[in-house]
């Protein structure tokens, strides 16, 4: 198939990395990120968006590549003179990621959409990939667990470092919500749609929960691939693993396969890993990311790959 | 006069110098620290009270000594990613600085009133002095000039730096707003009534402005000493002498005296000035405070002086 425009779902961390290594291979508007934001959430009166910031930052190259997340090298002033303050202090705001808090904030408040104030943003870091929240509207993800009962995502995230046992999640407003008009555009363009390697239950379900965004997916007879954020029975980063244990899955690419069903047409998963499938091609390859490299080449391979169908 | 309860009303830098003598001599809540919120803006949605934090800062000892504003050794990592986003930056707001801003703006927002959120900002930053805001309400100072119009406060004073030609000062809302019972309390309460040596048209006019706060301190038959701000035919620091002239006055401390008139009853002037008054004690001595010891040294005067009246 004739491969031009490019959407990719992704999440955080294991979402940007591919995301990166596909900006590297269509360095223009051609490659569409539609992110989560059920992680979303207001600390201070800042409006936080993790997924956005990490796929912003990792684009431009401004992230820090050993946590995944947050901007290089970055200080922490502000927190520390509010801990002095006396202030509880549970989620890292740098003082360069505040100035994209508080931008963004403004801009808010100022009666700009969120998609225009990533747009805005993503401009201004220099980044020509279209980076597009999944919707305008709030969509936050509640996590349900044994210990503490329902818990916003960043409590049960950050806060609780997801050791709570996880028995639900749910998608407040979601349904009710709609995708952004940008959005929607991208997906009806679409020559093929990525799911990038993020967590299914927590970063990938939160978006396919928007309106009618998993129908329009659907309705695309285009190549439609998933990648495995589950290599050899553990999570490169985070609690996908854990999640699904708790969920009562096995931690296995077999299992994100099974979840996503009829949604993918494709799959592509560790060269460590075995799945089956009846109607999904299937597509084994070494799905890593450590380097740079790695996300460019794993990029390479999928594009390829789907390039051949 | 037996003298235990001291009131001071302050502005900025120069009222902060006093306000800290005064600190060290009474180390107790028998100090009030009235302070002018007329500078008071916004922005980036962060509600800034210029006023104020020198206070704070400075009572705490934690102010840049060289500016007499903000704190020392502050950074500014977030201010230098804002610009790098494209704002046009004019402001200076540093790292922890905006601790102070992000805090009380999120209480604010909570419902706290702004003497309250001083009183837990005071009480975090280990100040034992009370030190209130003149009132709840915004009471936005503006200023006519020749070149601009009329421009809010920090526009002229900041962004312009003070040079545009001044012909009106105007405190909008000051004569609906009343000041918080706390004032109230406090200046009923004083054994003396100091007024710092900060600028009178635009740190202690915007005060007195404020519902019935000059009637209030006209009622008490206690000393009420102004400190003048003008040595020697200029001011120590900011506008002051330049704005006099503006506004068809000498820039001398018999001016002050004379704007001042029958509010104050003791007038605290510089060894190198002259000045004369009919019903008003005066005190000539030195009055630039530069070291720590010249603050303590000039506040313990001034008290001792008051002590034989």
């Amino acid at each position: 198939v004739a491969l031009k425009r490019i959407v990719a779902l992704v999440g955080g961390v294991g979402g940007a990395k591919l995301a990166y290594g596909l900006a590297q291979l269509i360095p223009t508007q051609d490659l569409t990120v539609i992110v989560n934001v059920g992680d979303d959430f207001e600390l201070y009166g800042l409006k936080i968006c993790p997924d956005l910031d990490t796929i912003l930052y990792t684009l431009s190259q401004r992230v820090d590549t050993t946590n995944g997340w947050g901007v290089a090298g970055d200080t922490t002033a502000m927190l520390e003179t509010l801990r002095g303050y006396g202030e509880d202090i549970w989620f890292r705001l740098g003082d360069q990621d505040l100035a994209t808090h508080l931008l963004r904030t403004h801009m808010l408040h100022n009666g700009h959409t969120l998609t225009q104030v990533v747009t805005h943003l993503a401009q201004r870091m220099g980044i020509t990939a279209r980076v597009l929240p999944v919707t305008d509207a709030a969509v936050p993800t509640m996590i349900d667990t044994i210990e503490h009962g329902e818990l916003p995502f960043q409590t049960y995230f950050v806060r609780h470092r997801w050791q709570p046992q996880v028995r639900g999640v749910r998608f407040v407003g979601a349904a009710q919500a709609q995708v952004s008009a940008e959005v929607r555009a991208a997906v009806a363009a679409a020559d093929a749609i990525l799911i990038a390697p993020s967590n299914p239950w927590l970063s990938v379900a939160p978006m396919l929960a928007v309106g009618d965004l998993r129908a329009q997916l659907l309705a695309r007879e285009v190549p439609r691939v998933a990648v495995t954020p589950i290599i050899g029975g553990r999570a490169v980063k985070g609690p996908a693993a854990k999640l699904m244990g708790e969920l009562g899955f096995a931690p296995t690419a077999q299992t994100v396969l099974d979840y996503y069903g009829t949604l993918v047409n494709g799959f592509v998963y560790d060269a460590q890993d075995q799945v089956s499938a009846d109607d999904v091609r299937l597509y084994r390859t070494n799905t890593l990311m450590q380097s740079g490299e790695d996300k460019v080449k794993l990029a390479q391979n999928i594009l390829d790959w789907i390039g051949r169908w």
